[in-house]
């Protein structure tokens, strides 16, 4: 096994971007993932896997299939320059972001499409929802978090393995959607009909936006349908990745 | 205004404690909100105010009705140890905890049990989703995070000030509440139907339980019945204020 000490080494110095720099994410169309978990769900598909990376001392599960994946040893400073938390297991996987293909699209029926939800734990709960509810593809419009930020890749428990997420525009996936026959819906507090109400088939997309300001007017003035929650306390709103999962397995039902 | 600016001031101190320490939070009964959506809603019930907490320079609304609140004014540095946030908006309430009277409970009809759930942002989601879902009362047993840490009150929204949040030993309260004829339904991956299948009625308690490990098997054994959401995709399971969303939305509909 490959080991490196040096904390100046490049490829750490690689490493530690991509776990606090979208645009180190952006620009090399890689991530880090962090524990065994996550790292056991990117086995799962070894094309995606760059490196794994251990510190040392930690053994890996007897049963993990590693053949053909690059492991690199590196030291306790090195492991803890990457780790986000304290408690850290001591075992990371360098992977390579989902390339969306053309052909993949076409093959698609159930979306989440997502306008600008900012905090990274809503946007990871939200693409662990899409899986559970069985979604095709999540889309993540402009001013969303990052789906490769480590707060969103551990809120989202591995299901960015499970569901290819993707950025796009909106608008623009709206008007393709509706052109193939996929009905459209907003999540919107006024001229919305009772979520329940809903009978979407076995195709949709549905779009959930922003904490605070919901799904900007131009995107919902798309959609064919928009649909609200109802309230029967006191609250204002309900959190979006809890509104996401009661819509989504109220459409998938 | 009363004016502080003194950090060493003893009530300074016990502020700050009690942003920072749950034994502080137990003993006082007592507990610290921030921001103009909180503060808001805290004066909605003024009884529950002790005080308002003011940073120098900032103005409170002037529809807020504030007679017969204390306000205090601080420094700069002292509003900062107590924001939570770098983006503070500068007020805060120093606030009382709710205290439960047998009277309330003999009135409520649903419920929210929740067993050993450690995260307090998922806490608060979860005391959110309650209230916007009409519950009558979340109980908080044993392992949970503390229903007044800071990120819990941040996540709640305000929800703390609409509906009831008590801490019990939920062994007692599912015997209580069966022997008041309040059917008790609990989560779990075996021996439970689907909770699409389930009528509750007007009446019901819900209990869910911890990120990793879920309910309790002794509070499992007591419950009336077992629900199970269904997993359509590769998830291993979903996010527990997702899934008390799905269930109380299905439950209350």
């Amino acid at each position: 096994m490959k080991r490196i000490e040096s904390p100046q080494n490049a490829l750490v110095k690689h490493w530690k971007k991509l776990v606090t720099n979208r645009k180190e994410r952006d620009k090399s169309g890689e991530y880090i993932i962090e524990g065994f978990h996550l790292v056991e769900e990117a086995l799962k598909n070894k094309e995606q896997i760059v490196q794994i990376i251990v510190r040392e001392g930690v053994d890996l599960p007897l049963l993990w299939d590693i053949d053909e994946v690059t492991l690199v040893e590196v030291t306790q400073p090195i492991a803890k320059e990457l780790a986000e938390t304290e408690t850290s297991q001591g075992i990371f996987a360098h992977c390579k972001q989902y390339q969306v293909e053309d052909a993949d699209k076409l093959k698609w029926k159930k979306f989440l499409l997502v306008d600008a939800v900012q905090d990274p734990g809503n946007i990871g709960t939200m693409i662990r929802t899409a899986d559970a509810a069985g979604l095709d593809a999540v889309v993540l419009g402009k001013g969303c978090a990052d789906a490769y930020n480590p707060k969103t890749l551990r809120s989202a428990q591995g299901s960015h393995f499970h569901i290819p997420v993707v950025r796009g525009e909106l608008a623009e996936w709206i008007e393709d959607l509706k052109e193939n026959g996929v009905k459209v819906y907003g999540t919107a507090l006024q001229e919305a009909v009772e979520y329940t109400a809903v009978e979407t088939g076995n195709s949709f997309a549905l779009i959930v936006g922003n904490e605070g300001s919901g799904i900007h007017p131009q995107l919902l003035g798309k959609t064919d349908q928009n649909v609200i929650i109802p309230i029967f306390g006191q609250a204002e709103s309900l959190n979006v990745a809890v509104a996401t999962g009661i819509l989504l397995y109220q459409f998938v039902k």
